[in-house]
């Protein structure tokens, strides 16, 4: 595994393990066969009763403008519709910690994605995304239940 | 990758593709890491609009029983409860097809499970599945329309 890759993967499993400790069912795409990955599975799907959310998930050593290829932001878009869910850019930083940037699901991709570095820095943390998906419960409530469930 | 692990992936490939074209968001489980598998997640998720699925997936030469170890039941139940979704095993025959098998998602799982092979006989197909959650749209009717969305 690259070192590249190897940094992305530990990005999707923190992801994956702060979902889950939120109360959602996570599902994280196969680390290995790269190919198969990019055709068919986002980085991360989220699931809490019902309500979805939908990650692609980027690691960088700090802030900067991040580029996704046309194919993989489709590919995003169309589970994300398919599933009714809403697709992020699931952002890593050094420091800052996540950031998520929603993507509005009907867009039409024609090129590459650009998000801007101020377009992620002013992006909200993962209370962003529970408020998306009207997950109005707090943070507290979720460790609580999630000490039951698991 | 053994005989049985291979002849398995071939059967999680195969529903994966039923669901897609149903219109399902669909995603797999890893292939490779069986550990980490058996540990998260179950074999293959679906989801359309916001309704989940969430299976087990069993490849047989024969209809014969089936059993399933306790703790990858439990996994597969906690799963679909944290997603809102309806579990099932599916169970793939020569000549007969799928067969799915509803479970319980609020069964207390103490032991394996064992699914009778009279049990698998009677289950339904994927209709079945589609009936379960309340999608009432035609098979010709998703047909079309992932021709669309793809």
């Amino acid at each position: 595994m690259s070192r590249k890759r190897a940094k992305g993967y530990r990005a999707e499993r923190e992801l994956v393990e702060l979902l889950w400790r939120l109360g959602f069912a996570v599902m994280r795409a196969p680390a290995s066969g790269a190919k198969i990955k990019k055709a068919d599975y986002p980085d991360v799907v989220a699931i809490l009763k019902g309500k979805v959310a939908v990650f692609e998930v980027k690691s960088r050593a700090k802030l900067e403008n991040i580029y996704i290829g046309k194919e993989q932001t489709q590919k995003l878009l169309n589970f994300a519709r398919r599933a009714g869910g809403i697709p992020y850019i699931a952002v890593r930083l050094p420091h800052i910690g996540w950031k998520f940037i929603k993507l509005d699901v009907n867009t039409e991709v024609n090129n590459t994605l650009k998000i801007d570095k101020e377009t992620i820095e002013k992006a909200p943390n993962i209370a962003g995304v529970l408020a998306d998906l009207n997950i109005t419960k707090t943070l507290d409530t979720y460790l609580k239940q999630q000490l039951n469930t698991y």
